[in-house]
Parts: C-alpha cells; sequence; structure tokens
C-alpha cells in the first residue's frame, strides 16, 4: 500500500483544529530516499546492469504556531545553482510557509517555492512510492513553483484552490540556449506567470477522492497554454486505486518535448530549430496497489500518453506516443517504518505514427532495490 | 521594525555568562525566506511581472559547551560547488566554531568561514529584511570570509576585533576567467590575505551603537587596498535608524564593479580588458524603521553610491553613480513570530557623469510579498 | 589521539543490543569542519599564504527502531550536481539505511550511497582527523559508493563483508570528457560493478584490529580490476597506529592518475591521450597518534606510493612516487569537546624515475588551525 504523502496531506486536507494545536511547536525531518540494482536495455545501450540512487531528499516542516506552519524540502543529488527565472534551484522543491485563517480556519495562503496545484495524484504522491514518472509529471510540468496559494476549504469534504505562480523557474533565453534551440520569433512574455484553479473534493466517507485542476499559463509572449487535469482516487482498506487524466494545449511547445521529434523529422538544425506552436499532450495514468499482509503488497501502473501537433499536417494528431508501466512486489520488514524492499519490472515504449518513420525507443529493466521516508524526528 | 539579526548579536554584543550556560547543548534551526512578486522595469526589459524566491537559507547555531558555539548556515539556491581560492561555496555563510574564554570570558576567537568584521549595519542585519543592498554590500565586499577573528570586550559597552582572512573566495585566475578579463600584467599576490580592524560601542543606555572598522587587503602582488566603514545605529523602542558610511580605495579594482563601464567608455575589448588601477568606492546608506502597532510599520532606505578613478583624467571623481532606495508597508500577521507580508516600491539607478557618456540604467520595480525568520527548534 | 570515526565503527563493530535498544529513535547531528592557514610552496607558485576551509560536512544519522538506522552525510563545499553513473552527487557521502537481522542480529544489511568496504584506517577515519590524505584514497579508490553491503558477525571479534557496487560515479563518456581523453578502443562494460571481500577483526582484547579487503571491479568492456587492502590498527590507552597496505592492479587505467604522466613523457596529445592499459599501484600508510595529555597530544603520518606500467618497457616499475607525510602538535581546549587546535608541517614529493625525466613536483606548507567533530544533538 503506497499512501498519498501524509505531510503534504496534512496541509492541504481537512484536518481537526485539535490536532495542529497539540502539533504546534514540533519540529518534523524525514530521510527519503530510494536505490535500486536496474538490469535491463537502454535505447543507446545492450543490456546493463548498474545501481542507481533513484531518490534521496530531506524534507523539514514544523508548526510554529497554531496557523503557522513551513515545508521544506531539497535533494543532495541535484545542483543548486540559482534557476535564472525564479532565483531558486532545481535541487529545491519546497521553500514555503503556510497560514490558516478565518472563523473556522477555512482559508489558507502558501507563499513560496512549493508543489503546483495540477490535478495529478502521481505527482502528489511521496516521489521514492513512483518507480516510474509519466512524461507529464517528469518532463511537461513545471512541478515545483514559486508563487502563492489561495485555499478555502467549503466543508470538510471540499477545497478551492487559486495558485498564481512563474510558468517555468528558467528564462527563455536559458531554456533554449539548455536545449540547442534557436529563439526565432519568439519573445518572453511580459507576464511569464501561470495560474490554477484547482477543486479537491471526497466523497463516499471518504473513499474516493478528487483533485481537479484547469491551468492557464504564459512563457512567451501571445502563446497561451490552457490544461485540464483530473486525479481520481479510490482508497478503501488495503486497497488504493488513482486514476489521473490530462489534457493539455500548448500555443507553444516550451517543454520541447514534442518539439525534438519534429525537428528529427523534418531534420532541422541550427536556427531551425524553433519550439513549435500549437502541441497538444494527452496522458492517462492508472496505479493500483494492493496490500495483501502487514508485510506483502504489489503495485501497479500504466500509463499511455501522446504527442500531437494537428495544424501540421505532416506531424498530425497523436504522432509521438509514450506507454510507461511497472509491476512490483514490496516487502515492508517493519511494519509500523515506512521502508520497503521491492522487485519488479519497469517498460517503457515511444513509438511514432508511421508517417514520421523515427525509430521505436524500447527501455525496459528489472529493479531490485529499496525505498524509505522515515522519520527522524 | 527590522531588529538586528539576533542571532549574530548574541555571538558577538554582551551576553550575560548565565543565559549562555542555561542555553548550553541547545541546538537551533532556523529556516530564512523572503518571496515576492514583482512588477517592474529592468534595463533589458520593459514592464514584466514574475515571482522570485528571493532568499532561503537554513541557518544551524548551537553551544555544545558553556564557552563553544558553533554556526552553519547555507543558501538552497546558490551553487555548493568548490570557490577556488579558500576551498568553500558561494552557498555557505558560515562553518565557524567561536570560543570564548579569560577571567570574565572578555576574549573570543571565530574561525572558519564567518561574516566579514565590517562596519556595516546593512550586512548585519538578517538578509531576508534587506529588500535592495547597496553595490557596497552586494558586489563589492566579500561578505562571508574564511579566516581567524580575534575579539576582546573592555567593557559591556566596547569590543575591539582583529580578523585575519582570505581576501577572494575566488583565485584571481577564476576570477578574470568569469568575467572575461585578461591577466595583463597583475600576478596573484603571495599572501592574497586581508585584516579588519574593528570597533563596537554601545552608548546612551544602548540606545546608539557604532560598528566602525579599517580593513586592508591584497589580492594582486603589489596592490593594496584599503577601506574605512563606519556603520551607526540608533534604536528605541519601536524606531531603529542606521547610517552606514564608506570609502575604499582600491589598488587594483578586483571586484570590477568600476572596470566594466571604463572599458565600455574605451571600447576595449579582449587582452585591454584588465582590472584598472587606482579606483575609489564612496558609500552612505540610511534605512529608518518605525513600528505603528505590534502588527503594523514602515521601512525606509536610501543610498547613494560612487565610483571613482580620478588618477584617469578622462574618468574622473564620481563618474559612476549608482542611487539605491525603497519604501515599504510591513504587516506582521502573528506577534510572536518573525514573519511578515509587504508591499513597497524598490527604486534604482545608475548614472554616468556627462564625459563618459554612458546610457543611465532604471530599474524599479513594485513588490509584495512575504519574508520569515523562524525558529524551526 | 584521533579516534576511529564513532558514527562509522557503530553500525558495523561488534556492539551490544542492549545499546542499540536504548537509543532507539534518537536523531543524531554532527557538524564537521577544519580550517587552516597554509603557508608554503604549490608546484605552481613560490611562497604563498593563505586560508582554506578544509572540511564542512553535516553528518545525520539515527535509529529509528532498534534494528533500523539511517545515515546521511553530506558536504557544503562539492557540487550537488547529478553524477552520470549512480544519480548521486559529489557532495553526497551517505544516503543509506542500515537494518540488522537473525537470531544474534548477526546479520547486516546496508542500502544507498555509503563507504566503500575498503580496507584502509584511513579511510574510515573521520576526515576532520586527517590533514593529508594519500593518492590511494584521494584519487585511486571510489570512497563513496552506492550499492549493497551484507555483513555477516561471525563473533565478537570477527565479521565478515560482501559489498556490491557501482565501480564509478560517472559513465566512462563523462570521465573522459572531464579529463580531456579520447575513448580510443574503449567502451564501458555492461555491467561498469565491482565487489568488496573484507573481513574486520579484532584481537589481544581489541588492542589489535584488521580490515582486510580484495576487490574486484570493471568500467570498461574485458578490463578487469584487482586490488588487495590490508588495514591494520593497534590502540591501547593513549596510543593509537596504524599501517595501510595496499596493490592494485587496473586493466585500464581509469584513474587516469598513472596514465597523465605516462602521456606527458610520450608527448601524446589529442585522440592519442586514452586510458593506459595494465597499471599497478601500491601503496603504504603508516600513522601515529601519541596522547600525552587530557589537552595534548601529536599526530604522525607517512606514506609512500608507486604507480608502475612495467608491460611497457620505456616506462616500467615504480616509474612515479608519491611520499606523503606531516607532522603536528594538537590541543584540545575542552577535554569533552571533539575540537582541536593544531600546528604541524605538511610535506609531498612527487618524482620519477630517471627514464621518465619528468621534474620532481614539491609540495610543502605550514598549517595552523582547527578542527572540530561537533555533536549539535
Amino acid at each position: 500500500q503506497t499512501p498519498v504523502d501524509s505531510v503534504k496531506q496534512s496541509s492541504k486536507i481537512i484536518q481537526p483544529t485539535k490536532t495542529v494545536a497539540k502539533d504546534s511547536s514540533i519540529f518534523n525531518l524525514n530521510v527519503l530516499g530510494r536505490t535500486s540494482l536496474n538490469i535491463g536495455q537502454h535505447k543507446d545501450r545492450h543490456l546493463n546492469a548498474g545501481f542507481r540512487l533513484d531518490e534521496t531528499r530531506l524534507l523539514l516542516t514544523g508548526n510554529v504556531h497554531p496557523d503557522l506552519s513551513y515545508k521544506v524540502r531539497f535533494r543532495l543529488n541535484r545542483a543548486f545553482a540559482t534557476t535564472t527565472q525564479d532565483n531558486g534551484s532545481r535541487a529545491l522543491d519546497f521553500a514555503q510557509v503556510n497560514y490558516r485563517f478565518g472563523k473556522q480556519k477555512e482559508w489558507e495562503v502558501i507563499l513560496g517555492k512549493q508543489a503546483a496545484a495540477v490535478g495529478s495524484y502521481e505527482f502528489v504522491n511521496n516521489p521514492v512510492y513512483e518507480y516510474i514518472f509519466t512524461d507529464y509529471v517528469d518532463r511537461i510540468l513545471n512541478l515545483f513553483v514559486v508563487g502563492a496559494t489561495f485555499s478555502y476549504k467549503v466543508n470538510p469534504n471540499h477545497n478551492f484552490q487559486l495558485q498564481v505562480y512563474n510558468t517555468s523557474t528558467e528564462t527563455l533565453d536559458q531554456l533554449i540556449k539548455t536545449a540547442g534551440y534557436a529563439a526565432g520569433d519568439f519573445k518572453q512574455s511580459e507576464r511569464p506567470m501561470g495560474a490554477y484553479l484547482t477543486w479537491e473534493g471526497n466523497f463516499l466517507d471518504k473513499a474516493f477522492h478528487t483533485k481537479w485542476s484547469y491551468n492557464y499559463n504564459q512563457l512567451i509572449a501571445g502563446a497561451d497554454n490552457h490544461s485540464v487535469s483530473l486525479a481520481n482516487m479510490y482508497k478503501v482498506g488495503r486497497t488504493k486505486i488513482y486514476l489521473d487524466l490530462q489534457y493539455s494545449d500548448y500555443g507553444v511547445d516550451h517543454t520541447m518535448l514534442a518539439s525534438n521529434p519534429i525537428h528529427s523529422f523534418y531534420g532541422s538544425v541550427g536556427a531551425d530549430r524553433v519550439m513549435r506552436k500549437d502541441v497538444v499532450y494527452k496522458s492517462a495514468v492508472l496505479r493500483f496497489d494492493q496490500q495483501f499482509s502487514h508485510h506483502w503488497g504489489i503495485s501497479l501502473k500504466g500509463a499511455y500518453e501522446t504527442a500531437s501537433a494537428a495544424k501540421d499536417k505532416q506531424i498530425g494528431q497523436d504522432f509521438r506516443r509514450n506507454w510507461t508501466g511497472y509491476a512490483a512486489l514490496e516487502f515492508k520488514p517493519l511494519v509500523n517504518q515506512d521502508w520497503k524492499l521491492f522487485g519488479g519490472y519497469i517498460d517503457n515504449k515511444i513509438s511514432y505514427t508511421n508517417r514520421i518513420g523515427l525509430p521505436t525507443e524500447k527501455n525496459n529493466r528489472f529493479i531490485l532495490g529499496t525505498y524509505f521516508n522515515l522519520k527522524a524526528i
């Protein structure tokens, strides 16, 4: 069983005031990690084997006052070098304060670097629990954004959020420099920002959860990006299932995930390599976790994603298709500690429609490893 | 009201031995941050808006013994890559031990990476409290130095310090490589070090404070740099004012702050871009903080700085002028927590004398944001 | 007296279960540092003086359960940028969990980024205690490896370990790119991994300790590397002595320590600069620590290391010779705190056999400084 990240939950969803007051002034430190032995094939290599330190993060949280809490999380295997647009860093996930107010503490404001308020239980989940991410979470979304969130709890089961944030951590200039792209006619917007409108709900005695978001953002002047993300979760006893669906329409594809194979198809080089206009990304992710006993459980995940450039007839609908999935058997040696050993298989295939003619990319591997989310204090 | 950084204070100024003994073996962790929405103009862009994670630092302090304490502070948005001269990193502010000794504990030695003992209340202030720094603090000084400080407390109101330190965190070779400069005839000194002689005083029942320093340092062989920095503070009740004055005479301008516009004026390129000799920097900074109630206060700051190259008649006295200022309204939602919301306006103008003919650079913006200095433990 | 790093020890060597159970759920934070003033000569400079922040690390450890502990250590003056082979970073030393099991808790498994199980008391020692490292520890070994260790305690005095790990933190491609080498015919192995077989023993009422290891690893396809490392320590009362011996035979010298001077000898440039085959490294290190009183002690160390390329007759046996040594007087102001002041002299000489004809490199310096390993919590 892979529960939703409890720390994240606590700051968002229904929580009786009493508990928080009791916990006030408590400092928490979580040590997160995942290490695995990987035996498999990459696009650029035959069978190979090696260890990977998949994850290593430190999470600091605390309530310095019943209504004021903070959250800082950073990775120990990413650069802390300053990012150009938001003055943060790649290593830094969170550096936020949360303040609750109103008669029933039904309002909350979150300020600083924080999680995007996107409808994605794949992202809400603790990163050590996700053996492989979709392109949507890993490469399309700006996951950790600098901005402000205003949250209103209508009743214990429903919550609405407005998040205003920087579209990208890097400037347009830096993004294209890193990607080896040319700017073309594109200039950075004078307000390279975005907003999420998000609804979180609970139904059926909290067995069924939703996190649905609409997003608008702009990075490039004149180019509007829209997306809708619908995350749905069912959780009863030892069973947990989530289904995330999303549709994103990029006026200009500053993620460059779709632009790259389009340039390969056209053979564009040098100044012709510019971000492509009118790209659509779609994703569906289904994950199923079943605990059999205190010690044993399984986790299964499958995701299908496509990229489209329908206005370019030579490229067309769903020209890039990304299949991601895994099956893992999990063993928890100590019942009260969030520490697991796992063995499983990860499969990933990126293919293109026939008219594109690019080769299919297959990545698959057996994994054997451990992950943990330990409460140090 | 923006008090002097209390942690820094505690290790330097008069502190009854009893308190320290009581606190001995206590560990402290402070989480520092500031995030703001900025709407304004830059030199290189028209009106633009965006969020910035201005600051994010972690501070660890503690007394492991009544006389022995340590202080470690690092940023989460700067590179930890090794600096070439002192083997530190840009992200690391402090990594020091403090030891007090003598009959009345009137002596103190500070070893490791530590704050420069410069006479600047702008720098002594907690960085989250300073919306914008002068060029003196931000670009001229080496703020966090590796070295040794010897401090002697004459009486509860007067304290003298001698700090010996590395002039620069990077070698001459690295500095000119980063700046795109040529070395010319300059070679690194065989003792690229400096010293501060500093006096800290309290007067009028601790209403009036001074921190005056004289500095000598050398980075380049044969080039002596001198400076005098006079920081003055008045603090009574809900009012705090500081006035910092400084005069720095660089035998060779290894900061390159003045050298850059001189090269623009002469049109120097390639091997002609070398550090300029005989540059003088002057600064005056005045900041006024007034608390009106437990929740509301204002903060005002103005600074005027000049760069001179008087020995070069074409450049002359005060050829570069930098005006920096802001006005901010501050709101403190919780009386006992160092967490504020603010709104204000920041103005910055860099202009040149007519004979230089370089364009004036105007940066100004409205800010709306939050800062915090939370005691996590 | 410079004791073996107690934290490292505690997780490996004989420890009564009672103690661990008592300590369970305790969080420990150690702040490590060393700063010194160095006055001496480098190969590339005449006499020069300057401060160095030799070391600054944070160590987090704890038992979250009597049988489950974790250890995280990172440096604050190294890059956290992701390493290409193991997805770790240079700054990260440890990110591991330790689990003990079996009837007598005689089994232990260590997973994650961890110390290499190599027979070297120089490396087992806390890094702040070692004024200068041999090339073996500093440049030849991969010290902090991602992998898995299985440990079996035969009885309170004898322990066997098998460690399986990634040979290198960086891929072959990245290593040769950083070094300015060409790949030549070399390709990365499909299993760029290695293993240590290690025996740790105690004799004579724990006065005499051994840590002997055999290592096999591969980074380059078809190139096998073998080494034997024999660490021996005598520790009674105020005296501590260790003697480390090692012999390493590299099928291909991916450390490039020996390859560099061979290319200098041959004048190889561009595509001719490839890793050399059949290189042998040998080292002997002797360190002696004697405490005279609670406050005063001395530390002496001498090491002799050679590199050979015997199959290349022009290069031959022991063509590179590295002498490293120091003598230091140490003062401990507070008896119960691991904080010392020191003064001493470090000598290092790298010479080549006559037939190589490369100039001797002399580095020596006086040191004056401080180191500390403070238990913050």
